[in-house]
């Protein structure tokens, strides 16, 4: 048995040599913050497998840090915007998500959401034509010879890089709105009476009521593919490649589509051989603490800690928000370590330590560790169930509150309102998780589930990236509906034709009944009148 | 990376060591012939890595050979019948496929395959009943404590017995008429504009015509499952369980489905996180052929040999069949290696060398093999897949015309019909797989397909039945759609009281207009009038 794994292994392993005499080169179309972070692990692995892995980056792009020196290659790009620019683009689009949103409910929630979605999608639209309008860069991009596009299907452009460069492409995706590149790009099929749609913080197992609300949702997603926004993307795509297409048909030529969730974190739903999800793939074993922080991580004695952390993208709170949270740390028999970076809050108990960054997964990988408040962002979630610490979620936008409700309906989670929360809210939550002992099975089975595939989520997704390279595609793994339209995948033109049979043959049916009835019938009237 | 590897083959290796101490306990349920062939080789495999399985075999049962001795332990129960009766029973039924099926075609096909399949599960059920109904036994089973049931879901029991064991159950599957178990037991969603129904021979790829056709399949099964033979079933579990239950439904609490197809073979389709594709399990490298075939084979010199065989169902053929066949092979340029039990035919030629057994595998597996005739059964073009043979296809019964249809739509074979072939028919097929090397690319490409996958399907299927045991199930693949009913699962309450809504605010509307027209409008007519 050894042997036969020993020898597949070395196959995996010395893949990209197989690759006409060399290894790979992958050409990367990112998104920034959490997305980037979730990319870069597995850039990362094929830079240490050989692979050479070109990022395109724009002159204001976030992910760029000059000032780190990296095995990954950074192809920047001019742009209008400054870095400043672009950042503050992003903390506009998320203070809105964060303080206006909240105001709206049901539909009119969704519909400034992705108003919030265009307009971030304006700006990578802009970022896209000054990578394909760029001559220069593009001849470039052309003599470089890539075997392959690795994209972030959230940010469009890399499907359509993969076109001008005539080379396949593979996707990295958390979720679309409505899973509308998924469903529409990808060809997947999700029955709305079981898979909640993304955003609606439903469950799988749905009432009536809930039914209805999905499907309410459904439709409205399909109505909003019809939307002025996509019109410019269809449009834009139409006309750099001088042919009329869509952004959707374009996305559909993906090879392949590595989702960054698996069934310990959503809902089990159909799916199709090109998709494979990969949650979790960043995730990796904790190590030691440096010393002032494992100090402090003991000193906590039998109660343990708790690890708080509102990610990357949220920098403050408001003074009143920031207290509140502080009298309920304080008011908890564990040691809090927060990752905090703002104005001291005076209601901070001295149970609490505050850090402007902290080694997240070390922290949670530590057997002090009791229990994680998060926004519920996937990668920090994924880091909560790898090392099955029970969670606190204080969701705050995007996908966080659809995330913190499958970790509720798994069991492995509390959630309060950031907005409504008291500091006893917060402080219950938190002993709600630490003290009923279900929350704690319930994350470990999450992490059994997790731990117990059959092959590591980043080597499956690195896998897939070396096939596609080494085979210059998997078009055994794509279904034919990608060759129908609408009406013919739907087989709506067959089931009109077989209508049309069946009423034919009734009226012919009926005709010849009256034809009859009038030929054996109307003779004994009229012989009657006569 | 190797050493993270290591670690997780570690883990996988010993994984059966983690359950309560010890190794686990398999139940079987198997099939005769080619499917037990197949399970045997997971059997083999959970043996070795420490398992105990015992298979659940009649005293009539064609794959228990008591001059073998085997690590799989054998658990046979008393039925009426004897060994003879069984195999006589198999032999009518093929033989009903083989002379009479052809008569038939489209829908009155299907309809005589149907009633085959239900003839067969009778003395399925009747085999069943000697188990269940065997209170002996039933207690020893009881006793025995087993981890899961291991079955071959197209011989419905297997299900039952987990029921009454209260333990997991895995399936291993080739197919089900129509795809109904998939379908309606585990929950497969297959849109017929682009999945052909099985033993259609369509391929994924269809006309208008094609898929009027298929649609009329479709309804045409959807229809058979309110079949008499069915209720039959659905009254036996009910009566055996003491509770209203279905085939259907029992075998909807499957946690995990192996299928026999990989998308190197089949078209690929959507499918469940519960349903894996492990087709090709059973193949492995060839081994040396003993001195006389190596010889034979190396006498052939450049032109290289032809292996041929119709399986193990079938023995023999009419003399007037076999002189085509061997007068064929008697024309082609290469050696020919013929699996043949019967009388010599008088047309065969000097090149052709008749065996009552042939190592199949390690002739396929032979440089010197050029071309492979077979009958088409999954595991045969599994092995010809493996080591990258052209197949010439002459179909017989069963799922083998589907197979090779598959393989025709992607050129790794050319299929004859038994019944009408002329030697030349023959030998022209073979010429044409030979000398026309896209045949050969064609197959190395599916070849390359199947030894490319990140797990091997065999430690695939081996690592879901561990988990399974493990972990007492694996309820986080199984999606909700099996709480719901065939209404909820396609949304017909939701579109209902939708529709309603819609039709009651219209109803509201018009007759709200209705009101402000007579109260605004009559008055004008009064005055009129007076």
């Amino acid at each position: 048995m050894s042997m036969k794994w020993t020898s597949v292994l070395l196959l995996i392993h010395l893949s990209c040599y197989f690759s006409s005499g060399s290894c790979g080169k992958v050409l990367v179309w990112p998104t920034e913050y959490s997305h980037w972070l979730n990319m870069k692990t597995i850039l990362d692995e094929l830079v240490q497998r050989g692979h050479e892995v070109t990022v395109l980056a724009s002159s204001a792009s976030i992910l760029v840090d000059p000032n780190k020196t990296s095995a990954i290659k950074f192809e920047v790009y001019p742009t209008s915007l400054t870095k400043d620019d672009f950042e503050s683009i992003f903390v506009t689009l998320i203070n809105r998500w964060l303080y206006d949103l909240p105001k709206y409910t049901f539909l009119s929630y969704f519909s400034q959401a992705q108003e919030i979605f265009w307009e971030f999608t304006d700006y990578i639209r802009n970022l896209c034509k000054d990578v394909v309008l760029n001559k220069t860069l593009m001849t470039k991009l052309q003599e470089s010879r890539f075997d392959i596009v690795l994209a972030d299907a959230l940010c469009p452009c890399g499907e359509l890089l993969a076109e001008l460069l005539k080379i396949p492409f593979v996707y990295s995706l958390r979720f679309s709105p409505g899973y509308a590149f998924e469903k529409y790009g990808g060809g997947l099929l999700l029955p709305p009476s079981y898979v909640p749609v993304v955003m609606s913080e439903l469950s799988d197992q749905m009432t009536f009521m809930e039914r209805i609300k999905n499907m309410i949702y459904v439709l409205y997603f399909d109505f909003w593919l019809q939307a002025v926004d996509m019109k410019k993307w269809d449009q834009f795509y139409s006309e750099v490649l001088g042919r009329p297409t869509s952004l959707l048909e374009t996305m559909g030529k993906a090879e392949m589509w590595l989702i960054r969730t698996y069934w310990d974190f959503t809902f089990p739903h159909p799916f199709l051989p090109n998709f494979d999800f990969v949650g979790g793939l960043h995730c990796k074993p904790a190590k030691p603490l440096l010393k002032e922080m494992e100090d402090f991580v003991q000193s906590s004695g039998e109660n343990g800690v708790v690890v708080f952390s509102l990610g990357s993208m949220v920098s403050s709170l408001t003074e009143e928000r920031t207290n509140v949270i502080a009298s309920a740390l304080a008011q908890v028999p564990q040691k809090v370590i927060w990752r905090f970076d703002g104005k001291k809050p005076h209601t901070l108990g001295p149970n609490t330590r505050l850090y402007k960054w902290i080694p997240q997964n070390d922290l949670l990988g530590h057997p002090k560790t009791k229990a994680f408040i998060t926004h519920g962002g996937t990668n920090d979630i994924y880091e909560a169930i790898y090392h099955g610490v029970p969670m606190v979620g204080i969701p705050l936008f995007a996908d966080q509150l659809d995330n913190i409700a499958h970790m509720k309906a798994k069991g492995a989670a509390v959630k309060v309102d950031w907005i409504t929360m008291s500091s006893t809210d917060l402080s219950g939550a938190l002993k709600t998780v630490i003290d009923n002992p279900i929350y704690k099975e319930n994350v470990m089975k999450l992490s059994r589930i997790h731990h117990n595939q059959p092959v590591k989520p980043l080597d499956r997704a690195v896998f897939w990236i070396e096939f596609v390279m080494r085979h210059k595609g998997a078009r055994h793994l794509r279904v034919a509906a990608h060759d129908l339209t609408w009406f013919q995948y739907h087989s709506l033109d067959v089931i009109g034709f077989l209508l049309a049979c069946v009423v034919t043959v009734i009226f012919i049916i009926t005709k010849c009944c009256l034809f009859c009835f009038r030929k054996y019938a109307k003779p004994g009237k009229k012989g009657k009148r006569d």
